[in-house]
């Protein structure tokens, strides 16, 4: 059975019946809900949900419709940058399906929503049609609001689908990508610039470490690190936190504690433990649970290695 | 289906058609032959199985019959403490059968050992009959060449069950316990003194880690941490790998590499990843694959939290 990923960002994470109202519209036969998160600073919540292709597209489709009915980006605030009241969709593939058939999903769905939902829609990652779109950072820069003053005038942000017109829904961001681990580190000050200055130095785009992104943001009054983790076969959450540390201590602050955004794929806190336990990768396949379900098929685990 | 696993001990890590037999004697219906690992500087080989108690049992028994007959422990060399060819024998509950259920077992296969067997069965951990049989160590103190010199005359050397006589293939100890991790971590340096000094100040009878043995031994001409976690709930490998990298320090050597000899439990290596990361430790539950699991019920994982 074909196993797809769904994690849409919404633009709410401060009224709880608007992001029940999200989750009720994704509820359905087929879709099996993983996790719901809102977060109250960043004004945004994150829903995940899995199941085979066409329930998942579906249950996609009726969460965008709701959003973009129920919030307001002109009366949104919130730290987080975003571009529409359904921020990014982005299809993941889990288990006996590609990440070309999640791009696929990702067009289709576009698709539907720019002809249903008369929004604009722009492909990002995997599903980007054009290079300069693969970033989501690129794509977002400057938010709903300079997409306000620029779509229609300018033609690099002319949509991938639908109207070059925006309205208090703002735009779709639709994609295709491998396992993201969305991960925050909060620092023991309250001094925005030191998390900005450690973000610039580890980030891919300051010429740290490679398909790591990061911010530093000022979240219920503690400085915080927040990073996306764009392929953690490529660099991991040991990495990630050595390297977090080292900067820390050069601006003579610690991490109190991090946390998750969303659901981490098993495969990356155990790679995290061998590594710091100086344990060959060999190991992944050497736990008691591995081992039984080899024998006993009685486990599957994703294969995110 | 109650899930019981085995981790027979066998003294015996340089003759692999003696491992073999031992493993062919193992093998059989409804018994899922998981791991087996040799250790030629230890002399020492470890076979982990699982299934259901009677055919696990039926296996054990087998096993020990096996080793009695191809092992002299008069021509056995090793740095391991040892006291048996089948050194040791212990029962793990695994699913639906409880640390309880695996003291019967492990009594029963004594009673057996020692009736068809004739052999000096000893019964440690929660199997044991005596306080002073529960520690392993306690029980195998002066290994096999003390227990020749001793069984007999010192009383405090009485077998639990099988004559009070010793012959080359030794005593067998048979036990009942939670998940053991066995955890071996290698320092830069060959002065064995180093290892001896760091294990006496970190295991729980050195006043260091709650339910942690540690020796330090010289393997393959370099100095050794030997490990045994007796429950990675209590003191896990995180707060024991701070304290190896603490005392190497202060002795200025470092560790190259470690290494774990049989099965690991995921939960071990989660937990040391989330501990690490300063994540909290609901996380656990907060993996892709536990949401998976429990939704779809294509995903079990052994509960040891």
């Amino acid at each position: 059975m074909a196993l797809v990923e769904c994690v849409p960002n919404f633009s709410e994470g401060r009224r709880p019946e608007v992001v029940e109202a999200i989750v009720a519209a994704i509820r359905a036969e087929g879709v099996y809900l993983l996790d719901t998160q809102m977060d109250h600073d960043h004004n945004r919540s994150v829903v995940t949900f899995a199941g085979e292709p066409q329930p998942v597209v579906e249950a996609a489709f009726r969460a965008i419709e709701t959003a973009a009915r129920l919030i307001d980006l002109d009366a949104h605030v919130g730290q987080h940058p975003r571009m529409g009241a359904a921020d990014v969709v982005p299809f993941v593939p889990l288990r006996d399906i590609s990440l070309e058939a999640c791009v696929e999903l990702a067009h289709a769905l576009g698709e539907r929503v720019a002809a249903e939902l008369d929004l604009p829609v722009y492909y990002y990652e995997a599903a980007a049609l054009r290079p300069e779109r693969r970033n989501l950072a690129d794509v977002r820069r400057g938010g709903y609001e300079a997409l306000k003053k620029e779509l229609g005038s300018n033609p690099a942000r002319v949509p991938d689908a639908g109207p070059s017109r925006v309205g208090q829904a703002g735009a779709v961001l639709i994609g295709a990508r491998g396992p993201l681990i969305a991960f925050n580190a909060y620092l023991n000050t309250d001094n925005v610039e030191i998390a900005r200055s450690i973000a610039a130095s580890i980030r891919e785009s300051g010429g740290g470490l490679p398909r790591l992104k990061a911010l530093g943001l000022l979240v219920g009054g503690r400085a915080q690190v927040s990073m996306n983790v764009i392929d953690f076969r490529e660099t991991g959450l040991f990495a990630i936190m050595e390297a977090l540390r080292r900067e820390a201590a050069r601006h003579a602050v610690e991490i109190t504690h991090t946390e998750l955004v969303g659901l981490i794929p098993q495969a990356a806190l155990l790679n995290t433990a061998l590594e710091y336990l100086q344990l060959p990768l060999e190991v992944r396949s050497h736990t008691l649970e591995n081992r039984l379900g080899e024998v006993t098929g009685d486990y599957r685990e994703v294969p995110f290695r």
